[in-house]
């Protein structure tokens, strides 16, 4: 039986249960990006980007070649190595895999073109990534006053009470946007967890109401560095998420000043990021 | 507040439970693949193609163009229209949307190249997904005998045992290889679902362990279409997930003869496709 796990990474985030809160250590998955070059014919060009757990890079790369139908077996691919280009940081190499294909072989890269399957990593590393993001011209998150914990908690309840297609098949992601009382604002499905984020976003951006300051995106899985983005890049000061986040979400949101609240789910939820936008049990100015 | 729903598909399922099974009606997700196409300086390029839950188009185009970075309010996006061309069959026309920029307004297309945010879509509809699948020469979906359905149930329990790093975080997709006795063969994790199943059938590939005939797939989320494409791809006759599979996840199912279980937890599964391949109770040849 053969079973390997990526990299996690350990963190100290505030936990709220039962109407009380504590401090303690929490484990995340490690998320970095890698990105694929092919050796054919000569030459060596970048073929695809995508955000992953660390660990198994070559499986990663020979599966997804054979996926897009680039190789077809062991011998398609004589050469799988790291990075050892010196031009590129060392902290970099380890997420640049290049793929020799066998003498011959050629790949339709026109036709790979389309299917590139990953998204917004802006470099080979997390720091590079969110150097990257640096670079834009964002809004920054502003939050009137901190949320108290009882609003945070209520709404998973508020969202899945708007999800009529989520809750019929149970196979949809849902994303909603919350004012800074807790009331939902607008909630929106798909299949693809980015495409929810995306379209709220753009239902923001229709009708003229980016940034979206003093507001609360809530998602019903995961937070990954992706969806923090998005929700940066539109100014939302506080992201809930129903699962856990990413390490590189966390970096993210403790870098941009963005508040991060993880496993929201059965009156409990974790801060990973910007606590002092929650308002915790025992804080002074909470509910009455 | 606004709450819209994407479409949802019917169909018949077998539903396995405490030990007995009957038909019902399900409702899916559906899932078809959206076009994004950019209209700027008198010229049209397609941009990016992602499998998305109808609905909410322009919303997800502007969200999506919008935390790229290319848009920054309403005014730099003043057209956005389903394709009229009528080169484009009818059926493809709405899965098309073409995003007309501000005058003045350019896009770092290269810049984007690396960032197109999907995938495996290989036409723009449903159909023209599948038929693209046609032309690979797959190894065709092999099972000697049918699965009992008590070796199903039992899947998912195997496949948490060896998922350290997910019981930990719960930040995890994990992916799971069995025999059809339901020995656990190889897990991976990631924080992508898609590399989860890359990481598996590329280990099987670097291991000359590929087509995966009389094997089976467990994923712990929901079943994509591009899950599916991987394991059609791989060979693989059997395909579990924990959660919902997407109407375009059965379509391949059914069209490539690929058996196919949703929600496969707490004791009980539907089977969406290929029912033929599990011993459902009451089936003669079922265990002693």
């Amino acid at each position: 039986m053969s079973t390997r796990t990526g990299g996690r990474s350990r963190l100290r985030v505030y936990s709220v249960r039962d109407g009380a809160f504590s401090q303690r250590l929490d484990e995340l998955a490690t998320e970095e990006p890698l990105e694929i070059r092919l050796e054919a014919g000569g030459k060596t060009v970048p073929l695809a980007v995508t955000m992953r757990t660390p660990g198994d890079d070559y499986e990663l790369v020979a599966g997804y070649l054979y996926s897009e139908g680039v190789v077809q077996s062991r011998a398609d691919l004589p050469g799988l190595s790291h990075c050892i280009d010196p031009t590129v940081d060392a902290e970099q190499r380890h997420n640049i895999v290049n793929a020799r294909l066998r003498p011959g072989l050629t790949a339709d890269l026109r036709r790979l073109d389309r299917h590139v399957f990953q998204s917004s990593a802006c470099g080979v590393c997390g720091k590079a990534s969110l150097e990257q993001l640096e670079t834009r011209a964002c809004p920054a998150p502003v939050l009137g006053r901190p949320v108290p914990y009882e609003v945070v908690l209520e709404l998973p309840a508020k969202l899945r009470a708007a999800q009529g297609l989520f809750a019929a098949t149970g196979g949809l992601h849902a994303a909603g946007l919350f004012s800074a009382a807790g009331e939902l604002l607008a909630a929106r499905e798909d299949v693809g967890r980015h495409n929810a984020v995306d379209k709220l976003v753009g239902w923001a951006l229709l009708n003229d109401r980016l940034p979206l300051s003093d507001q609360i995106l809530l998602v019903s899985g995961r937070a990954s560095f992706e969806i923090l983005q998005k929700a940066y890049t539109a100014g939302l000061p506080l992201v809930c998420a129903v699962s856990a986040p990413s390490s590189l979400a966390v970096d993210l949101a403790r870098r941009f000043g963005v508040t991060l609240v993880g496993f929201l789910r059965e009156g409990r939820f974790n801060v990973y990021a910007g606590r002092e936008r929650v308002l915790l049990p025992g804080d002074a100015g909470g509910r009455r």
